[in-house]
């Protein structure tokens, strides 16, 4: 492979795994629901992500950032919702 | 950071989103209960992990080829199930 087609392959990786992680999110944004959801799965996802975000950045990888930079600001929204519930307690 | 202190970061990472994704993973392969999984969803995630995982040979990462070499397993698992299920009717 040439490394453009390398750098295509890191983005339609990026995409997917972004876009599969797509629905729960926005299903859980809409309807603020988050009953269904583990609050240790979600804070571990989340600090797995911020921590990839930023080894993308110093390893300077741009499907790395790409892809972990929308699904952070997808999964910290998702995590802030549930910590609120379960504070509130709503659950 | 130093470039060991960077690899260790990509390996945080990889070892905390691995995690993360392990209890649904141990469940699903346990119970073989696919129900409430999407067929389009984990079709899309397993293709993403599996890019990521030749993205990672080709780039020559570590932490990318280990945490989505373990995921695509589980993953490929689940999704083997998904499909038994609906092919076989039991969805």
């Amino acid at each position: 492979m040439t490394p453009d087609m390398i750098g295509y392959l890191g983005y339609l990786a990026a995409t997917l795994t972004t876009a599969s992680f797509l629905p729960q999110a926005i299903l859980t944004i809409k309807t603020k629901d988050t009953q269904s959801l583990s609050l240790t799965m979600y804070t571990l996802f989340t600090l797995g992500v911020f921590c990839w975000l930023v080894y993308g950045i110093y390893i300077a990888n741009e499907a790395i950032i790409f892809a972990n930079a929308i699904t952070f600001i997808l999964a910290a929204s998702i995590l802030s919702f549930k910590i609120y519930n379960v504070l509130t307690n709503k659950e």
